[in-house]
């Protein structure tokens, strides 16, 4: 195949997924017959963005059920109770991993079905759902992001939060591009967002194809531009948001968000509610994923650091709501307080 | 030679260098025995750094002298406007390249030297003798500025502002080493400056020679440890400061000193007087390079965007004076409101 319908797809007892690590050089599919190896997709980010993940985590699961040789019902939940901890492990931060991965396992324990080969079944529908389910919660979250729009404005974005990050359409990039084809006439300023620079490989990458106007900056030239009048808007995407509606997203979302605030600019993320948690009363709960430190010495193999030098390297970061102007959902807009909104929001159907 | 003792010498009328794009992972000197050569150093960044910009234009306008055939005074004052012309087009930003420029135009034209090659000699010993005030104003700078350092603080600094920097010492990361060589247990942040990471290239090199202890960050990471309560003071440098206080400096300085402020951590720009523009009221009027766009685009050689991307590369930002706690000079310390007190310290002796 040249390329993929989606981000990652599901076709014949296998996952296929868009090799994100290589973009935009290259575009290279993977292909997947066991979760270890979709859970390694996740680890190493071939597969990165909270509903991309979940999406993954479901096929992953899916898969678990086609591997497991066990001829019972109990045998089998027993393989996917494991295969579910390995899936777990992947990546801590974004709550789609373990919001999906559970939802699988109440899928698997439903008494209404009867063998293992039932269960299997059900496992492979219910992957395939969450995966249809993101793209329409996605078009939603853009129809609502959208509204917040104006013709004329220039956006800021930071990572990446398109087609890319979910399994199709985009979350914040989603709603940029909705607005782009309800004809407004909009920019975009892309962060890199070093240090995996999303920003430059895929954000610049998926604007261009979409045909909207984006420049790339380096992550130190958000506050330059932002002082100097030139940003309407920041969108961006998130991981996990607590109930309180502080937002845990890629490392420098934090910045973007203190810098807008600082110059009058409206700081959104956009976010599907399963990346809402609601059992931590705030952000500072939220784990936060350090990862290699070659991600930071190194680009492409290319060493840019003084060998042993020492680094930190946290994959996200967290915005306290006070920051955030409102949270687009697929259900709606959601405003401080946010302890009020997102619970009702969260239970609405 | 194996190592220059400076960032900077003269040596029998050639200019030797540190070439700073290769550092850490190779030491290279390069050596210019005319004018020229030194403008293109000063503006591919062989040479980087205000201090260092401008002892380099001071040795760039002593090989202007030398390479002048005029056997006249006013026929050498001619080549050397020419000279002084092609250097001040190397880079616009940093004020000391201006300032060294027109020192060196004063030495020229003193009444006292009699022939041509009486002004050769005495621009070749103004540059030396510039270059020599450089390294103990650096000292006078990091006294200064030690004391504002308390034992067991960790700093965040942005870019490179240390011996590389200047002809010798540093400025803000001259601080940083008096207050280590005071015996004050004190570890560093030291932000990768993207787009040319000369904080990951020159900063942590610098800092791991002289035995403090670093670590080494994505620029997007500095605001998640000092919400975290992490950093206990900021330090840089700058390139032009304008009469107000504003100051411009290295990308993205504006965004530590903006998160400074928002969790309460002193921001302090470390510079030597002949860094401040007295004839700027604000920091708006400070010109802004914009640098090529593969800064951004290709790392090493190595592409990290797609071809054909639009890219925004300020090469500089500026920070008003709100954010600012104090600025540390080679004269004291200026407190707000700067107006008063950086015009106080410039005419000071």
């Amino acid at each position: 195949m040249n390329e993929l319908e989606r981000t990652i797809e599901w076709r014949d007892g296998a996952v296929y997924m868009i090799d994100q690590r290589v973009l935009p050089l290259r575009y290279e599919i993977k292909s997947y017959t066991d979760y270890q190896g979709v859970a390694e997709a996740i680890h190493t980010m071939v597969i990165r963005g909270a509903p991309a993940i979940g999406a993954a985590a479901g096929f992953g699961m899916a898969l678990a059920g086609l591997q497991s040789a066990a001829k019972t019902r109990s045998d089998l939940l027993r393989d996917l109770e494991i295969a579910a901890e390995v899936l777990r492990q992947a990546r801590p931060t974004a709550v789609n991993l373990f919001w999906a991965i559970d939802r699988m396992l109440r899928t698997a324990t439903d008494e209404a079905l009867a063998s293992a080969d039932d269960v299997r079944a059900a496992l492979v529908r219910e992957a395939q759902r969450l995966a249809d389910e993101d793209v329409e919660i996605n078009k939603r979250m853009a129809e609502h992001g959208a509204a917040l729009i104006k013709d004329g404005d220039t956006i800021l974005t930071h990572c990446n939060t398109g087609a890319l990050a979910v399994v199709d359409y985009g979350t914040a990039l989603g709603v940029i591009r909705r607005a782009h084809e309800q004809g407004k006439r909009i920019k975009v300023f892309a962060d890199e967002t070093r240090p995996r620079l999303q920003g430059a490989r895929l954000t610049a990458w998926e604007l261009m194809r979409w045909g909207i106007d984006v420049t790339l900056i380096a992550d130190n030239a958000a506050g330059h531009y932002m002082r100097k009048g030139l940003i309407d808007i920041c969108l961006v995407g998130s991981d996990r948001t607590a109930a309180n509606g502080d937002v845990a997203n890629k490392i420098g979302t934090y910045k973007v968000a203190v810098l807008a605030k600082e110059n009058g600019i409206p700081f959104y993320p956009v976010l599907p509610t399963s990346t809402i948690d609601l059992s931590l009363p705030n952000g500072d709960l939220i784990p936060i994923e350090e990862r290699d430190e070659r991600e930071v010495t190194e680009i492409d193999g290319v060493r840019i650091a003084p060998l042993g030098v020492k680094v930190g390297n946290p994959a996200f970061d967290v915005t306290p709501n006070r920051y955030i102007a409102a949270i687009i959902t697929e259900k709606g807009v959601a405003r401080a307080p946010f302890g009020e909104s997102l619970k009702a929001l969260a239970s609405s159907v």
